[in-house]
């Protein structure tokens, strides 16, 4: 159950109207990886939560914290909007080629579909995807995908921030460069304790290893021309499960010969390739 | 430029036919980390990568191994659809139940659109997107993310070797753990590598942290009612990152206040509150 | 800004578990008048909310309370699949045909995907997509499909409810009903205020109807063969906007002759049917 | 079974090309409101409508209207992009600047895919989709799904009005802002016969309200710190179905406790919390 | 414009209900090469056709068929699933087994969405997608991309007469099979006609072919291990086009060197394998 | 199981960068008729082959041709957008209209996601999707399906080269060109050999004649007002199949009645159009 206060965590206020940047910030609303992603990614993961409470407790306390994220980056792309010189398009486009250019490439949809608010949607107008996000019911697995989130996401706060010189935007955007380091921090904290609390690091970590192809399990198959890839560190030694050595396969043979599928029922109208399917034409 | 041998790497045939199990194995193929996902993830990030060269060549041979992953998938479900009794529909319903139950849950499109072979497609029929992916030209966030996608893959593969019984299925599962156990092992070998090279482990290691807002990175705020979240790695102590320590906020306070929107021209026709927008009805 | 509490508003319960029904309630959560689409619809709304303050703030109660809906019915999912026969597959199958029939049915991404945990998907497995909602800015046209979607909301419950017996279910449907109940008078409530208060029923009740066509504004075209629709209420007499008469055109006319489009440049390759264009391949 | 003419209803015909005027365009053709939309709703609708005849008949007749409301855009589309100077790019580029910023911003498909005509997508180019509509077999509920589609269409044809200058394609918008006040007066008198025909406006009226938690079906819950919602005609009074009356509810309590789900079997491979699943590694 | 009657061009009763039959024909409806997608098709390219008139004639009568062809199946739907036993579900399930089998695999979405009516959607549920559907402006490639409709479209409604006993579904499918063996035809005998009239076989036919690299236009390349694909037509004497002749290349050779992407500026936060890329880091 | 080499198979470097033309060259990577549809079509495709070897080994070439196409795309995009004057917008901005209209057409996902990559969508941003493509287990189908993609692939990538000035994108287009006349060539050559071996051009060639309603499989229906359509090569004569007399239909006539759709269980809670359905609300 879920509680509002109308209060922002911090301040989103651009300093000046940009249409362009609206446009930016809308990948970190309804991207692949905005903030609508880790808020429902998070809330599905605590929803189906059936391990510890203190694990339920933060993911949910994190999932709620990136609610917030939405609302503030949605109220940062309303008034970016305001007083865009969306009207008399063509009075406008013949003034500043500057205002031209930002109009030209202006998402239609923040006019025309919203009105001059933020849509469920990314930079391009991808509409957002439930698709976006895995709530597996594997605490480990899930942290990770969280771990890469918060990096991805990071990475395009900060590309928006070159990107856009308004100081009031990047007020914001410093918000969330701190926030996403903190996460960052925060799951991989977590994926540490629980790598050593379930006492390995291959996830699962319950599934027995004898019933998978251990013989195979720890070899680099070198199937890109040039030799390049054994220079690192995946290439010989100890791996970092503990339970194995690492193996350069120079040129990796197939083991099974070449598929041969057998012909299905005519009734399928499959190619006729065979007599009997050519004949079945005529009956 | 790639190379095509008909051989597959490892062996790929079921015992029996199962039509259900063809849906099943459909995940694997065209699912949101099924090895279609890793496959153009891993070309998209190769095809990118502006680092150096053995990084490159090792993500193009993992990319490549996961191409005949993918072929191997594919020629699993035309296997399990052989011989599947779609046809004379009524007549087999009325015969052994567990034949009826099978073909009232199979995937309709294995017969109708593919002719019993594979599709570009997951177990519930979702086409495979280039939503899934990504390449950001950032390689230890790209790594981060390959590690996520093969541990969502391995803990889906040993979900679904439990779910069948064919054995002839559960070689070619036991080949998949394998190598996504080696997957894992090789994505945190390189993550690390990456992380001591860059000197940090916050991607992009290289924003000036003094550009966020550090005096609230490394707090947690307790946003959903309950405490347990205080007793996590992630609460207290240094961080992991070694440049602040965690800080447990019990009760968050907001530092904006409720944003107060202003009307927009009346020539988008929002909601007219204001008294000339009414009037502007009259003109 | 968000908080939450783990207390569930109200219980989501199960009386035992049933993977079909979890694929059932799935349409709930994220379909397209699920009820992530109603918590997404109206924080957009209520996020781009440039209207008197008591609208936003109505708006935000709704949208808070929508969010907690996900959270119940996600609980009852999660519990749906407990215990459910995923496992030995045909070991089962051989078993009571009902469990057969049911597991066949069920979602297989529930299994596979989310280790026996709910989906932001439908009851086919689209994924939810932002797609689905609209904030438009104008709020009489956002109340509106507020109301259409409670509407559907409300039948989809109610078909549910006919379509499932388990009474810990049926007592969660019968508060969803309740609360669309609730909200489709909310919404027609706040429909009836903003017409009063814009003093109009089109919207958008701004836009000015001289710059309309307004000599066809109050024709019904008979374009369907049979004259039924002449009985209606909106074949004759006074328009419910009170400012014309209905019109019943029994065999509409074209005003406009059969368009003719000029040819485009040769250079986009189209159908060269000129004498200059196939010309043109010669040069 | 359809018949064709090729003229058009009215007109549509642009005074000058503009390649972004067509790109705006777009939303009208196959936007989530756009004309694709209307005229596929209602059809479907119209297809499965088991009510009157004279229903039937009104549905069939509007639904085939819009099909050539789709056809006079895709016209007027495909002549925005008549004689538009998409080729030799840069020397273009470098005249007059508007050329520069229109053929920056026009819709790349238009030339690459669709050689100067009309697409099947929105205004940012994504594809329409049979996921914007609704035949729900209720027509209470549909037309009210259709009174929100026409009342967010002329929404968005009068913002494109004011964005666009050109008078011939202003002459086709104002047939268009006719035919959605038409329609919106044909919906709503449509929906308010059914109500009174059915004799209650809660969709679906026939639903045994003694089924649904009736005690908190008039409640408004306050989940949003701020108490203007109080001040709403939907917070007290008695309620439009006149069957109860209106409370608002200050501060909502939650009648159920936390959740707390139940552990799922260890083939699932989730959370290993619990020491029988730890041990189960071992195994 | 169109014209409605309400008759059926062909009759469309199945001889009784059956669920999972109606599940399938939503493939003829929605899916990839459904019904839809060929009105569509033909009326996207009949809007935007800027040839001879004869050819957007013939294309707007087939179009105008197709709708009604969506009509037929619409029907066929809503009464495969009159009178299916969706209600009291456990009770249902525990009478006869095929009624069992019938509702697990039946569509939901069938019941809670439509109320026993058809989906703008294909055989698994996913929604009707413009990326369906081209509609090129060249009147050559679109031809090919109505014959490959067809051809796939007759092939579907083959498999579907095989998967289904009932006679009325099946003399509605023999009609279906007719009119689709006439469009394989139609379009072929237009594409041979206007093959002849451009004087060429490549589309775009007049794209002058001394611009192109024409001495690898004529090459196949062995990339493939395994030699039969010299055995084909393709791989010996002239081509079809009359210009060249076919060459089988063995072992194809790269003409380029391995590329060597360039860093781009430290702003975009790619990997920082330069020196100076890290010391950025310190600024 | 594939082998990859880094040398490109033909060189992919413009002469300068430009992030319009960028935008352009991914419709050619992840557009409906892209490189990655083409591959992936034709990896399903020989995955599922179940004819003559020389068939599957056939596809196979090309489609491990395709996959190097994508690599050389993917190449060119990522070198088109270095040294992109992505940042510093808005300095930028005021300089040389032209660079100002660039970046503002530029796709920002370009920068913002893929730090200055290639991404797996098309030109206005919609990502690769698995419903692109077709692979029916019906070789004649297949390759018709094919001939279509190379044919819209070929004016594609012909009108991009009109659109794009700079000789290194030229010289790769140039390619491109050449090897998709090779395989319309070959899809030709294939489809030719497959009708003559079939005896047959209708697919599927081989469903019985005799279950279709011949008798309307020669008609052309005139649907749409106008009667040019009869002076094509469609309307009179022997049709190509050989087994029938084309016939112009000027008026077609319905067969069957206006269908009547029953009433459903009132349980569905559809439209209560009958006494005991309204009721069915006061039990």
């Amino acid at each position: 159950m879920f509680n509002h206060k109308k209060e922002l965590q911090f301040e989103a206020k651009p300093d000046a109207p940009n249409p362009l940047y609206a446009k930016y910030i809308q990948e970190l609303i309804g991207g692949q990886y905005g903030e609508m992603s880790v808020a429902m990614q998070y809330l599905f993961q605590g929803w189906s939560c059936r391990g510890e409470e203190k694990y339920k407790d933060m993911i949910m306390d994190v999932a709620t914290e990136e609610l917030g994220h939405v609302e503030m980056l949605a109220t940062m792309v309303a008034r970016l909007l305001e007083d865009a010189p969306i009207i008399q398009q063509e009075e406008v486009m013949k003034q500043d080629p500057t205002v031209k250019a930002i109009i030209s490439g202006m998402n239609p949809q923040h006019a025309i579909v919203a009105g001059l608010g933020p849509r469920p949607a990314d930079s391009v107008g991808n509409p957002w995807s439930g698709a976006y996000i895995i709530a597996s019911g594997n605490l480990l697995a899930d942290f990770r995908a969280n771990l890469n989130a918060e990096s991805q996401g990071r990475l395009q706060v900060a590309r928006i921030y070159e990107m856009i010189e308004d100081k009031g935007v990047r007020e914001l955007l410093s918000v969330l460069l701190a926030r996403d380091s903190y996460h960052q921090n925060l799951w991989m904290t977590a994926v540490k304790e629980l790598e050593e609390k379930e006492g390995g690091i291959l996830v699962p970590t319950t599934f027995p290893r004898d019933k998978e192809r251990f013989d195979i399990a720890y070899d680099f198959y070198n199937l890109s021309k040039g030799e390049e890839s054994q220079d690192g560190s995946w290439a010989k030694g100890e791996a970092l499960d503990g339970e194995g050595e690492f193996k350069w396969v120079k040129d990796p043979k197939p083991e099974a010969s070449a598929p041969n599928l057998k012909p299905v029922t005519p009734k399928m109208y499959g190619t006729p390739d065979l007599p009997d399917q050519i004949g079945f034409k005529k009956e």
